[in-house]
């Protein structure tokens, strides 16, 4: 199997990624967020790109909750921002609708990009992550989310941390794309303090200073959770 | 002053470099090339996108040497390849017209989007060209030529090269983005063997299953040149 990381999303214009597996990480927050929803027994996660969109469908789906952050905060009127925290006591059985800067927007550019099974990953659940896109049995891909479409080192990370639970598990020969590569190389750097990598990327360096420190330790529990969010249908549920 | 790395070209569309300084780095082998032939004496070094505008102005260029690569071969009617080692013995005081599938695209695309200063690099003259770009006085962006558009590790080690030289000479504090953080980390992975890292690339593994192995222990020698080729108004002169 072919296992390759993608940096950025615009990533996407030069490579193929029609029929493969993917893995879509924004550590920061929100795929660490949607992992620790599910996980709470939050049934389901509605990623929508835009503010508008998101009130547009909370308006359809009755008690939904609305989550999501621009510029690190909660936008006006949502119940609730983008930390992970705020998701670790669950819904009450009411569906999330969540818009994030960065991880929405991967999310959707990997469905319009013909992926034949799309699932989010985080450190917090990389190893079930990692062991669910093995077990599809074709080439897998880890797009990372990136910030405001730039190469984001928090992610490349995490990328990084996927990469190497993937190729242990894996039951065939294992070939890493350069992207793959220099992922696994980053997390060996970072891997016996995995916080201290989040904190030497700039994003997280600002949600430090946006008082985030507590969201940066959760982010950095490799493996904490064992759930699968996987995305169908516009949907997020957990496997 | 900031520093950073774009590991494609397509990453232009997201990062403004306007009025910055940029080394573009192609490590195998456009850029090693260009080092070499401007090193060994040739006056100035053409870089053209197309065979088509390489023939063209070859038509206008008296006596000019036709180089470059397809697929890693020298194209039908083209006097050299790509290969650095072709550059050693300098052209007779010939200018040099070279077209390759990444090195060139990614200076035409600098040249595009408005850099203010702009000089290849590569390991063999990394050093020059890092002091020469912390000289301009301004914000640094190393940008990788990729492969295909694509991230390629080789030239992401070789970026790393650049920036430890480029921190290390500045005057100023330096603010290292997330694409240079993780490009130094690279470097630091590989740096007591190049070799090894260009070889851990898929684009070294293609030029060494071509025969290109002197090239790629050639592209090794980090530091080997002193020479900057800086490029104005089309051309690619030393400094």
């Amino acid at each position: 199997m072919q296992l390759d990381v993608l940096f950025t999303p615009g990533d996407l214009q030069e490579v193929a990624i029609e029929g493969r597996t993917v893995l879509v990480v924004d550590v920061l927050r929100a795929t660490s967020t949607i992992a620790t929803a599910l996980a709470a027994g939050t049934p389901t996660v509605y990623p929508v790109e835009s503010i508008e969109a998101a009130r547009a469908l909370a308006e359809t789906l009755d008690g939904a909750i609305l989550g999501g952050e621009r510029g690190g905060v909660a936008p006006e009127g949502f119940q609730r921002g983008n930390s992970p925290l705020e998701y670790r006591e669950g819904s009450d059985g009411r569906p999330v609708i969540l818009t994030t800067t960065n991880g929405t927007k991967a999310l959707q550019r990997s469905v319009e990009a013909g992926a034949a099974h799309i699932a989010t990953a985080a450190m917090v659940n990389a190893r079930a992550a990692a062991q669910w896109a093995v077990e599809q049995g074709g080439d897998v891909v880890v797009l990372c989310a990136g910030t405001h479409g730039q190469f984001s080192l928090d992610d490349a990370i995490a990328a990084g941390c996927i990469v190497r639970r993937a190729r242990s598990r894996a039951q065939e020969p294992v070939t890493l794309g350069d992207g793959a590569a220099a992922a696994l190389a980053l997390w060996q750097r970072y891997r016996e303090n995995p916080l201290e990598g989040l904190l030497a990327a700039k994003h997280g360096r600002i949600l430090e200073q946006l008082g985030f420190q507590d969201d940066l330790n959760y982010c950095a529990n490799v493996d904490a959770l064992t759930v699968v969010p996987v995305m169908q249908n516009g949907r997020i549920e957990a496997l």
